[in-house]
């Protein structure tokens, strides 16, 4: 299947939003979402003119597991509850292969969802093709995920789009897992995605708070032709969280671009549906600036300040030694022999 | 004095930063600092490479009054307890004008305070002329604030800016105290104050983080030719804070950027300096987010939620009525009017 044979989706809005309060906040939950969690923030998304809301392990489909912990409640009762609470919005989930397998695309589908965001390290696109297929097959709308996109330059990012793009993925995104993007690196690479695309695909972006330029690289995205745009109340999300859905929606309000979301219900989503679960309100702390500083997987968080608390090594210097030994999303087994080692250090040098 | 014979101090690094901890974050705390947290940030600022460090009551030296709320602790001490710690690092104080006086600046002065920041609404730098010639004639630097920038054009702005700088101010600022200024009306703002202040002055800007784009703006700010920025510690300031000086060192670290920041020190100081004191950590909330979005004064926060409780009306209504009205800086008596109202309209509904 080719890109043309894919086609792109046709656009309600200038910007299309995708929040990933439920997927990529899952991270920021431990994984343990409940039913009634997951209606109530569908319901209010959804009212508010969310489109696309994704839900899954924070790993995506098949993450509950040993290695990324286990979900609460099974990911495909919490896809079947949302997708039963959407009126207009639709479900999407998470796929990264390796982690996830067509398998669960299938059930996920089943279970309602009907877009699958194909995930995967900016430099290994050549692991999507048959998912995107198989996806395809099913008719769900497809979306691949350049991970980490801060780790290749633009021009072999947008050669890795064209290999999603070719094997029937209908939007590439910019995923800046890391929030490391400044903003003319983010610039540089969305034009680079939007011109590789051209009409065969749409272009998204991902981004995360490490920084805090997670909203301002939104607006870049948008002036260089990027049409999908992720975000998650309260900012819930992996490392000091995404770009805050209810402030994308405030600035693109003032800005006069069309996103049909409705700011003021976001932020009464915000405050009144998604504040009383969190467990903590996403923030730059040490350990997430860091991330976004030394460009570390955002949801490395967790399992870091875990690590730290088991072998007594500080959190941030765990996650600094992970960016400066360049690992990437599926390493987090790692992120253990790296506490290990800066205890080994710390006695030796005591 | 005209702003030739003031003239520009020299500078040491491209970007001079000035962190505001002590001083914005003032109103977070209620104007509660005490003297050991006061001692602990400066010598964790001073060590990092700070070069500037304002210390006094939220709304400027003389802040402490009933309408602003009382200091827990005279900030003429707080002021010399600064200046004994900082080593390499110098203190500056603020004055707004009508709430700080003359004498006020003096006693500053005398305490240790080598700067002078003279705030006025956007539109009335007509008030600042006779404050920038006292501190001129104390021999301390100055700078001027037009506070609340995004309620003027950028021309109008740098002629305001000019009334400053003929006074003696030898560095003017684009101050965003709502938080609203978009990316592009902040750089039309900086671009113009720094074609008018040309070889006489600098140009500053000072940022809160209501609407996620303190940081993005303190690097366009960085590409347009200011170089005094502002940030605090943990974003401890108004509003939903400003721009922590922790990311915004980390930023132009990765960006090549000289601001004889240590990056790693500040994160430290942050995290096991002010952490620990906060009452909460500042954040994008509804209350803030309406703030950037409609265009509010950030230090309007707490009033609001202290109105919105004794007279149960929601803070952030409170505050959306007070961009409609336009309220500024100075107004904070009218917070309870506007909650009055509300109270009314809401009774009268019923």
């Amino acid at each position: 299947m080719t890109g043309q044979d894919a086609g792109r989706p046709a656009l309600t809005h200038d910007i299309r939003i995708t929040d990933t309060t439920l997927r990529d906040g899952s991270h920021a939950m431990s994984h343990l979402f409940t039913e009634t969690q997951v209606r109530d923030t569908v319901r209010a998304l959804d009212g508010a003119g969310v489109e696309w809301i994704e839900v899954s392990h924070g790993d995506g489909v098949g993450g509950s597991s040993f290695n990324y912990g286990f979900s609460g409640t099974d990911e495909m009762r919490l896809i079947a509850a949302a997708r039963e609470e959407a009126r207009q919005a639709r479900i999407a989930v998470l796929l990264v292969p390796g982690i996830g397998t067509v398998d669960d695309v299938k059930e996920a589908h089943a279970a309602g969802a009907e877009m699958v965001r194909v995930a995967t390290h900016c430099t290994e696109a050549d692991v999507s093709p048959q998912h995107f297929g198989a996806a395809r097959e099913l008719g769900m709308e497809t979306v691949g995920f350049l991970m980490m996109a801060h780790r290749t330059n633009p021009d072999d990012l947008a050669k890795q789009a064209r290999i999603m793009i070719d094997a029937g993925c209908q939007t590439v995104y910019v995923t800046d897992s890391a929030g490391a993007l400044l903003m003319h690196e983010a610039t540089a690479r969305f034009q680079a995605l939007v011109a590789e695309a051209g009409e065969d695909a749409w272009v998204g972006y991902h981004g995360h708070q490490n920084l805090s330029l997670g909203v301002a690289n939104s607006v870049l995205a948008h002036e260089a032709g990027v049409r999908y745009i992720d975000g998650s109340l309260c900012a819930l999300g992996a490392g000091a969280g995404n770009s805050p859905t209810e402030v994308l929606a405030a600035v693109f309000d003032r800005l006069g671009v069309d996103t049909g979301l409705n700011p003021g219900a976001l932020l009464d989503a915000a405050e009144e549906v998604v504040r009383p679960y969190l467990p903590r309100w996403p923030k730059m702390n040490r350990n997430a600036v860091v991330q976004g500083w030394a460009g570390v997987y955002s949801s490395f968080l967790l399992h870091a300040e875990r690590a730290g608390e088991r072998y007594k090594v500080p959190p941030h210097e765990i996650l600094r030694r992970c960016g400066e030994l360049g690992y990437v999303g599926g390493q987090e087994d790692m992120i253990i022999d790296v506490a290990l080692q800066l205890a080994a250090e710390r006695d030796q040098g005591s």
